[in-house]
């Protein structure tokens, strides 16, 4: 039996709000104490953003499934996990949690409120990295999804911590989270201008692996009302 | 049915007192190697209280909760996990322990037994950042308590491991643990005149998470004896 | 009941794919960002790698079992866990699957589709290196199939993390990755007249691991139909 | 019921086997090519051994139980969890694995078989974080062997991978280890003439934590037999 949508949305708000304070956070935080070697920066901060998303989705998984993310809520509602019309209240409140966390961080930081970042992830490279980065995550959770689903929160900590590293764009793979970002002129930031790419790319990149595993593992569907974290509280 | 008092106040203590040893022990240890790279000796300091947060929890909670945290402690009262006269033991020994933690890292490293901080910790950004902190921890510990309590472990050193990087404070979040830290004159230290407002930001964050779970999981205060860890020995 | 070969084969191609797309990639991007200090671009090299196989363990361990790699399907093969006859399309799968992991790395960091490696990996310390790393790896892989296989995918990432760091050739212990990663001049690369003297010492090492264990529990033969993780779908 | 003895000695034989060249090797491998940076070798050398002792707990948990440490094994004995008359074959294949482990990493390296280490690790503050670091580690083992016996693997590896740093021994905390560590010239390395101090701490912390945790849990001797993993085979 699900909660009410009231509360569901709150906890998509408050995780997703953690969640990009996180990255933002962190982000900060390495920057400010590594004298320049940035490598140092991003192995802090992707680590920083894979223990809080273990953390997260264990807090919230069975109150709202912990999506946190827009492509992740409309795989979900493709495979019927998630009512259609339940849906623009959870991305309201993802893209509404992620702007607060930025704020948080930034508040957290001694920083101005909000500011425009002036990051340039832009290029072929960047956008295709993006889409192998959504896909890589909607193929965790799905496949995770029948069998693996209280093994889920340590997969999608472990895979976004590797995507930093292994994906030009340091895997966003969130729009949400791409928009809280482009609010902070940070080491996470990025130019509005390049937003609107990301999100499409991650748009793909997460219907692609959705199909996918479609295919792959026919009796998806059937399940579809068991997926993700949420179920384990029925 | 709860070991008797004695047993789990010993746990609080022995629990509380490896915690800060590990805190205090880790940040020495980082800082002497570290060449003046100080992400590099807080990555070390991240990792290590994180992992032994870990391994103490599983050590401890099925015997007193492994709460090893006046906010904790307080918070569980409120939901009536721990009863309220129980209350000054658990955090006397929380206090105490942490303090021999403090003692036990001063022995290891061959420094005077206790010194006095001068690590200056203040400031609007520092006590907002110990009360998102708190108020992230707190959040994990309820969100976990229903239904992934055999997680809660794994969720709380994640999360600690990821706040030391995402507030500005590195996340005390322990009354008991900012106590202790300021008989440190080292890397984790807190001046003395900087304790009291991070204790007082730390317990309203607990509170506030603690009422907001309320509402986010109505049936919480009906399980409240069977939250946190310690029950998994009823 | 296991799925359809066509489905399995998938699987492993995906997954290679991934698992050498995150060795590559994790290889440019801590290169680039780590100012010439190699144990730091190595330290994020292998921490994306072991998170990584987490992640694609969880994820298509209850398709194909998740080899990902010829001595894994070669032995499995040996305890009877899969038909002969199914070998040669795992193993292709493996191999295109890797080379495409590259090229898609390569496309990630706007690197050409592939380049061939000069990175000199000879002589005995290295190929008795490449030995103990597989044999290792199947010792892990053995060890758990029986009694903690829920546990797979951590102590295989959790090894192969380690195993970055304690053999001087960090580790390959895998022919499909080896071959892939002939086809990259960067970071993680290996020339291709070393390929032939690594896979061979994979191959030994990890039959010497294979029979090794069949002594040590002899029981795993009977209990072969059920070993790796393929058969938690059973 | 468990394996017969030779079966065990030789899990036991493999296991410390690898825990010591996973040491060694990493400690070469950090020290190699970190620059100078003692903190960065450190942190490679400590993030391995913890993985590498999840994966080998795992590994071999099911078979002898996983001792590969004498005051593991004492400390089971008296417990009753393990025979006196098997105590002294398991120590003895610790103690010839642990050597062969610096060999091998010796050999993966390029190194001679064995060198004799003149690492100076001594004094009073050496001495006492043995103690510490052993008493922890029984804490850890026996406080998850009731009710956590599942989660023993990662607390180990936890804690090991955070007492590196907060003891200023780096926590040994296995006496044959400290012997295979003083035939290594090398990061790891530990003086002949300071194994002894090193053990006797090593013991009188291992034997304070396991009469501390039967006070703590009075019900803990009832449970011998079912205590460490070996149980998990009956």
């Amino acid at each position: 039996m699900k909660h009410p949508l009231a509360r569901r949305v709150a906890a998509e708000f408050l995780g997703t709000g953690f969640l990009v304070a996180a990255v933002v956070g962190s982000g900060v935080m390495g920057e400010r104490l590594s004298n320049g070697n940035v490598a140092l920066a991003l192995l802090c901060n992707s680590i920083a953003t894979g223990a809080v998303l273990v953390a997260l989705i264990l807090t919230f998984g069975s109150v709202s499934g912990a999506h946190f993310n827009p492509v992740v809520t409309l795989s979900d509602a493709i495979e019927k996990g998630i009512h259609w019309n339940e849906v623009p209240a959870y991305i309201a409140a993802q893209v509404l949690g992620g702007i607060c966390g930025t704020v948080a961080a930034h508040l957290m930081f001694g920083l101005p409120v909000v500011s425009i970042s002036h990051h340039h992830r832009s290029g072929v490279a960047q956008v295709f990295s993006e889409f192998i980065a959504t896909f890589g995550l909607l193929s965790v959770i799905w496949g995770c999804s029948r069998l693996q689903s209280t093994a889920m929160p340590f997969a999608v900590g472990a895979y976004i911590t590797a995507a930093y590293w292994f994906t030009a764009s340091t895997s966003f793979a969130n729009p949400a989270a791409t928009i809280s970002r482009s609010l902070s002129d940070t080491f996470a930031g990025i130019r509005p201008q390049n937003v609107l790419p990301f999100i499409l790319a991650q748009t793909l990149g997460g219907l692609a692996a959705t199909f996918a595993f479609r295919s792959l593992v026919p009796d998806l569907s059937v399940q579809a009302k068991k997926v993700l974290l949420r179920h384990s509280v029925e």
